[in-house]
C-alpha cells in the first residue's frame, strides 16, 4: 500500500478548501490526456490478438496478455473467473456470386454471421427474394419463400443523430431475419450489412440460433455488395446467387473474464466494477469494439493509482469474455457476485466506441439519476452533458438479475462506430488517444465522485 | 423562383402550429444527414486541387470547381471576387540530416514554413541551440545564436480539452520563432511541429516575414523527427544540422472568391455570410482545413433549396482565398461589402475542422450572445450545447473593421484537428460523412432561426 503516500500536491491544498473534487477531475482528465499507456496496450491487443472471438486463440492470448498488463500494475489482486463459451467457428473465406443469364457473374463481399451454420463445401445456388421488412415474410409465404435465398435488404435510417438509433431499426433483419426465413423454408439469408458506412466491408454479427436445428446459412453483404445485388435483380429478377460457406458450433470450451481490483480503503466490500469486453469479431482486431473499453477499464486503475487517489470502495476492472455470441462472461459475473453474496455498489461499461465521451446512459430509478445528474458541471468542462436514462452495457447488465444499484454505459460520439463496428475495418488506426483517453477520464471521474462523495449509498 | 412553389409538406403543416421552427430545424438535420452532396464534391476538390495556396494553379482551379458547383444550383447568383494574392512557391523536397560525428547521420522529415526562404542550393549546416521558450532566446544572446540553428522544440500542452488551447500555446514557436531568432544571427530555425499527434508528418504554416529582408530558412519538423533531434542532442550537443530548402515569393497574382446568393425574400439587401476557404496548404488536400468549410457553406444553401426554405434575407455562401498566408479574400471581402454600403446581418465561418458540431463561438456583445443562446433548445437535440463568446473565424472577421453585427465560428470536436492540419495528413479519406453534414446543419439551422425569427433585426 506504499503507493497511498505518494499523493500529489494538489489534494493536499484540496484539503484546505471545497474544490477538492473539482481539482481531483481536473487532474483525472489531464493525467488521462497526457497518458499513452492504454493506448500502445490496445495497440498491441489489437494486433497481436485480431479476431479474437470466444473460443479462439486470438481470445486466450488476449485473456493472457490483459492479465498481465494488470499483473505489472501495483494493484491490489488480479485473477480470472473461468467459465465454458461457445466455439462458433468461420472457416472463410465465403463466396457469394451472382450469376445471371443477362448480366454474366459478379462476386459480391460476404461474411457469415455468427452462429450461422454452412452451405457444406459444394455450396447452394438459389433465386433471390429481396424484402425490406420482416413482415414481408408472411406477404411472400412459403410457396414464395421455399428454397429461395432471402435477401434482407433495408439500410440503416441516416435521419437519427444518434446512430444507435438507426442500427436498432436495421438490426432485426440480422439478428430475426434468418431463423424467420428458415421457418418458410428458404435456403439460405444474406442481409445488407447494418452499418452507416458506403463501403466494401461486410458487417457480421450474431444472428438468431434455432434450437430445433433447422438453421440456414446466413451472411452478411457489404453495403457496395447489397448496392450491386440490388441493381442486378432489378435488371434480371431471374438471375441466381451461389452461396459457399462454412462454419461449425464446435463443443464448448474453457473462458475467462479477466479481473483486477484495487481494493476499498473505508467499504472494501463495496465493489465499483468498470468493464468491457475482450472478445472481438472473428474478421476483426476489434480496437473500438471492444478492445478499447477494455483498456479504458484498466485505466480507471492506473489513473487511480498515479493520481493516489484511494478509492474508499473496491474498483474492478473486468474485461469480459463472450459479449459478441452468448455473454456467458457477464451471466458468470453477476452470478459469481450473487453466489458470493458480493454487496454492488456501481457498474459502468464502455462499449460503444472510444470515441468522444458525450455522457452517461444509466439504468436507475429517476430518483437516484436526479442524483448522479447533480454531478454534471463537473462533467460539462470536457463535454459531457448527458446524464440520462437508459441501456447501461450488455456485459454489467446481467447484475440486474440480482442488484437494484445503478448501472452505467459510457456514451460516446455515435457518428463514427457503425461505420467499422462488427467489420474488418475496426482497426487500431481507427482511434484516436485522445478521444479514448477521454472516455477513461470520464469513467474515472465518475466513479471517483460516486465513490468519494457516497451518492448511492443506501 | 419556380423552387420555393416545391414548399414541403411538414413546412404546411408547421403553419398549423407554434412548433415548425422546431420540425424546421429537424428536417434540416435529417436532409443533411441523408445528403451525400457536399461529402462527393468535397472529395473532387481534395483530389483534383490537392496543395491549392494562393497564387497556386490548384487554387484557381479549386476557384473553377467551386464556381461551377454553384453555378449548377438553382440560386439567384454566382460571381467571382477578384484581388492579388501571395504567390509563395516551395521548391521542395526539402533534406534535414542530422551529421554527428559520434553517432552518425540521420534524416529527418521537414517542411519549409509558409513565407520563409530558402538555405539556397548548397544548403546550410550548423550547430543546434535548443530552446523551449521565446524567452530564452534573449537568454542566449547573440553570442549564442549566432550563425546556430535555433530548434524551437516545445510541444502541444496536451492537458487541455480543447486542442486549440493547447496549439495556442505553442504556435508562437513557429509564427514568431524563425523571425525572432534572425534578429540574433541564427543562421535558420526548426520549429517541432504543432500537432497533437505523435507521427511523421511535418506540419507546416505561416511564419512572419521580417519586411527588412533579414529572414532565414525556418522549416517545421515532424514529431517523430524533433524526437530524434532531441535524443540525438542529448547524447551529442556538438552534433550539426544540414538544411536545404528552397522557396521564392513571387510576384502576386490574380485570384478571387467564390460567391453563391440565394437572394432574401423580406430584406434581400441584408446579408447573411456563411463561409470556409478555398486555399489550403500546398502538401495537402486541405480537407478539413478547408475544403469541408466551403462544402459545408454551399451546403446551406442546397439545404435551403431543398427543403423550399426562403429567407427573409440574402444568404451568401463565401468561399474565401487566401486565409493560409495572409488573408488577402477575408479583407477584400469586407472592403468590397464597406464600398458598396451593403448592410451585413449576420455571417459564420466553418474552419475548425468537419468533425461532430458542439457549438458556436460568437463575437458580439454579451447583449446579443444571450439573444442567440435563446435558441440553445433547438440545438440540444443534436449534441450542440455551447454557445459562448469568442473569436469567429479568420476571413469573416474583417467584417468587423466596418460592421458591429454578429460573427460566428462553427465550434467541433476539437481532439482529432491538429493531428492533421497543415499536414499531408489532411485528407479526404480522414472526413467522416456525417460528422461533416452535422456542421452543413448546424450552420443551416442558425442562420434560419435567426434569419426566421429576425432575432438580430436591430
Amino acid at each position: 500500500m506504499t503507493r497511498f503516500l505518494i499523493i500529489i500536491s494538489f489534494l493536499y491544498f484540496g484539503i484546505q478548501h471545497t474544490y477538492s473534487q473539482e481539482e481531483t477531475v481536473s487532474a483525472i482528465f489531464e493525467n488521462a490526456l497526457n497518458s499513452k499507456v492504454a493506448y500502445e496496450n490496445l495497440r498491441i491487443l489489437c494486433e497481436t490478438t485480431e479476431g479474437r472471438i470466444s473460443g479462439s486463440p486470438a481470445a486466450a492470448a488476449a485473456v493472457e496478455f490483459t492479465r498481465q498488463i494488470m499483473e505489472n500494475m501495483d494493484i491490489d489482486s488480479v485473477y480470472l473467473q473461468e467459465m465454458m463459451v461457445p466455439n462458433w467457428k468461420r472457416e472463410g473465406p465465403e463466396v457469394a456470386r451472382i450469376i445471371s443469364a443477362e448480366l454474366g457473374n459478379q462476386d459480391i463481399n460476404v461474411l457469415a454471421l455468427g452462429l450461422s451454420v454452412g452451405t457444406g463445401p459444394q455450396g447452394l445456388s438459389a433465386e433471390i427474394v429481396e424484402i425490406l421488412t420482416l413482415d414481408e415474410l408472411e406477404h411472400h409465404g412459403r410457396k414464395g419463400l421455399e428454397n429461395k435465398i432471402v435477401f434482407f435488404n433495408r439500410p440503416v435510417d441516416q435521419s437519427h443523430y444518434n446512430t444507435f438509433e438507426g442500427y436498432s431499426g436495421a438490426v432485426d433483419q440480422r439478428f430475426h431475419g434468418p431463423a424467420m426465413a428458415a421457418e418458410y423454408g428458404a435456403a439460405a439469408a444474406v442481409i445488407r450489412s447494418i452499418t452507416t458506412a458506403d463501403h466494401d466491408y461486410p458487417h457480421t454479427g450474431v444472428t438468431r440460433f434455432r434450437e430445433d436445428g433447422k438453421n440456414i446459412p446466413a451472411l452478411a453483404v457489404s453495403p457496395h455488395g447489397a448496392d450491386i445485388l440490388e441493381t442486378w435483380l432489378k435488371a434480371d429478377p431471374e438471375l441466381k446467387l451461389f452461396l459457399r460457406s462454412n462454419a461449425n458450433q464446435l463443443p464448448d470450451v474453457v473462458s475467462y473474464n479477466v479481473i483486477g481490483e484495487i481494493r476499498g480503503s473505508v467499504y472494501p466490500d463495496q465493489i465499483i466494477t468498470v468493464g468491457g469486453h475482450l472478445d472481438a469479431w472473428d474478421n476483426s482486431q476489434g480496437a473500438h469494439d471492444d478492445g478499447a473499453g477494455c483498456m479504458q477499464s484498466v485505466d480507471v486503475l492506473r489513473i487511480f493509482l498515479e493520481l493516489g487517489i484511494q478509492p474508499k470502495r473496491t474498483i474492478r476492472a473486468v474485461m469480459f469474455m463472450d459479449e459478441e455470441i452468448s455473454q456467458r462472461g457477464g451471466r458468470k459475473y453477476a452470478e459469481e457476485a450473487n453466489r458470493k453474496n458480493e454487496k454492488h455498489y456501481f457498474a459502468i461499461e464502455s462499449d460503444r466506441g472510444a470515441f468522444t465521451p458525450r455522457g452517461f446512459s444509466i439504468d436507475a430509478s429517476d430518483e437516484r439519476i436526479a442524483d448522479i445528474r447533480e454531478l454534471k458541471s463537473y462533467f460539462e468542462p470536457y463535454g459531457i452533458h448527458g446524464i440520462f436514462k437508459g441501456s447501461s452495457g450488455v456485459d454489467i447488465s446481467f447484475l440486474r438479475n440480482y442488484y437494484d444499484m445503478p448501472l452505467a454505459g459510457l456514451v460516446t460520439d455515435s457518428q463514427r462506430y457503425f461505420d467499422l463496428h462488427h467489420s474488418a475495418n475496426d482497426t487500431f488506426d481507427m482511434i484516436n488517444r485522445r478521444e479514448m483517453q477521454l472516455g477513461s477520464a470520464a469513467m474515472a471521474s465518475l466513479i471517483y465522485l460516486l465513490d468519494h462523495l457516497d451518492i448511492l449509498q443506501e
